[in-house]
């Protein structure tokens, strides 16, 4: 059995309370959406304990440590600092795609406006530097940079995104490094981020770094095959939902790409505008699907996640720590297929 | 004469190459709007010289430096990541108003939508931790952890401001800590952070940082005034453009909490809505002065300034810098009204 849910739930009870801790620096008034948007509280403010995200950036960092032979205390401020980061964005995109929900609860800038969203992003962002730079550890100034230029990558990734909906095609190549800003870029920082605090060689950081960036971009393929594919019960979101918002996802960048008719159909119907009905998705997805899409998507995840496991091996990692994080890497993106 | 022009023309110099090669540090997509807001490029991308803003954060970032005796180039990272923090807050903040214009160019969300604002302001707040940090010197830790509770109280004010709008009154004293967050906070930092890199003690960086609150609010002070009363050919905004907005600015907040039948008019004039005209904005101008929030806002700015120029006496700075410390505060908050 895998020691992944195990990780997770360790991960997210670990983090809750220096979590919290971190929101409360907000004067009273703003924190409320921080802490409903994590799960805390209700919108009217009553404690409560909703679906706060599976914490697997967290449970990377905390691993990250372990790997390397250190406490996973040392890693605690940047398994927080990840989290908050990945939550900016959350609030930041949510806001941006004009999502209503997340998680099955309504979304920040839907219950409270776009103000509150881009103020309660900008808040963890300032928090997720400060939560690090607060220990006054000697390793707390790499562990900060690397997040502040992993938040650069992640944005953009987010640019591109919102660039490639203007489009009419863009390349797979194009498509992957979208991915890799968006998803690698903060899987990669947190699978590095405890071997930095615990002050690690380069080669070792290196090497968790290149076995985040390479999980990430597996978990965006399998991301992308569920919002065309994916079972609502299971993924929280609309059936078809990346295909009604024409989305370039990773496997709607590929079967755009092949020569042949399925192509040009799947070109053609990306380029008209309006709510298609679950016929029209249907036989979208089909187009997709027939074009090799999904099978290249989930291939290329495979391919990926086999280079992730590569990637630590020969660096000398802590052996049962090293299992936990190839454990967790295969959970994440085996799970929601 | 004041050397304070001459102050911020070398501080706008000083900055600008290194402020250019942060924001190259984006793709070549997403620097675009940042180079826009920032005056050196027009929409559509070509070379200009537009107002970039006064530079003031960081003249007194230079200035902080050289008034403990350390060469300005040692405060130069702290000068531009105070500069990006600022005008992260700026590109936030018109989206977040719906401000059309600034410093008579059509703002970022007005040219590119709401989601290039958002995208740029974070990228800008990511930059300017990554600039303090790349230094690799040992005070850059303790300057960017200055610099992440800064924002935090900067991002503080700001729901702050938002939620005032929403609310009848609002006391003198919740204004003027509105004040210290969203103006005070970043001044303050500005003033204390080119001491801070250069590993000055700490009584030293808290009188630096002191003068920069006090600064920040006298500031905050007379912006407000000149909100209401000041000459659109110098402010850059439309006449009366804080009452248009019904803001609860401090001269307003001071003039609602005064005995008399002037507050309760003026308290019932910001509970209606619909666009005022000229006449209608020239009597509510008149009563916010009748009731005295003109008045006491020049008075408790002078105050500010005469707390400023004494927390700077008696901590052995360098009596040039300090000097133009003065000067450059005396200009920032005498040149408008």
């Amino acid at each position: 059995m895998s020691t992944a849910p195990a990780s997770l739930r360790h991960s997210r009870d670990t983090i809750t309370p220096a979590l919290r801790a971190a929101v409360d620096r907000r004067d009273h008034r703003s924190r409320h959406q921080a802490a409903y948007h994590f799960g805390w509280i209700t919108a009217g403010g009553a404690p409560t304990s909703a679906d706060a995200g599976k914490a697997v950036r967290p449970a990377l960092a905390l691993l990250s440590a372990e790997a390397v032979g250190a406490p996973p205390e040392v890693a605690l401020p940047g398994a927080v600092a990840v989290e908050l980061v990945h939550n900016f964005s959350l609030v930041h995109d949510d806001l941006m795609d004009g999502d209503e929900e997340r998680r099955h609860r309504r979304t920040v800038w839907k219950l409270w406006g776009p103000s509150s969203a881009i103020l309660t992003g900008d808040a963890m962002l300032a928090l997720a530097q400060e939560v690090l730079l607060d220990t006054g550890s000697p390793t707390a100034a790499p562990a900060a940079r690397l997040l502040a230029r992993t938040t650069r990558h992640l944005i953009r990734g987010q640019v591109q995104d919102l660039t490639f909906e203007q489009r009419g095609r863009v390349t797979v190549e194009e498509c992957v490094d979208m991915a890799a800003g968006k998803t690698g870029a903060l899987m990669s920082a947190s699978a590095a981020i405890g071997a930095v605090l615990a002050g690690s060689p380069e080669t070792t950081v290196d090497a968790l770094a290149l076995y985040g960036d390479h999980l990430g971009i597996a978990f965006q393929l399998v991301d992308d095959v569920l919002g065309i594919w994916g079972d609502p019960a299971v993924t929280g979101k609309p059936v078809h939902s990346d295909l009604r918002s024409r989305k370039k996802s990773l496997p709607v960048s590929h079967a755009l790409n092949q020569d042949g008719p399925l192509s040009g159909e799947l070109a053609d119907w990306l380029a008209t505008s309006g709510e298609p009905d679950e016929e029209e998705l249907r036989r979208v997805a089909g187009l997709i699907e027939g074009a090799g899409g999904r099978d290249w998507a989930l291939a290329e995840a495979a391919r990926r996640m086999t280079l992730a496991e590569e990637a630590l091996s020969g660096v000398g990692l802590d052996a049962g720590a090293r299992g936990e994080l190839l454990a967790l890497g295969r959970f994440v993106v085996d799970r929601k297929v």
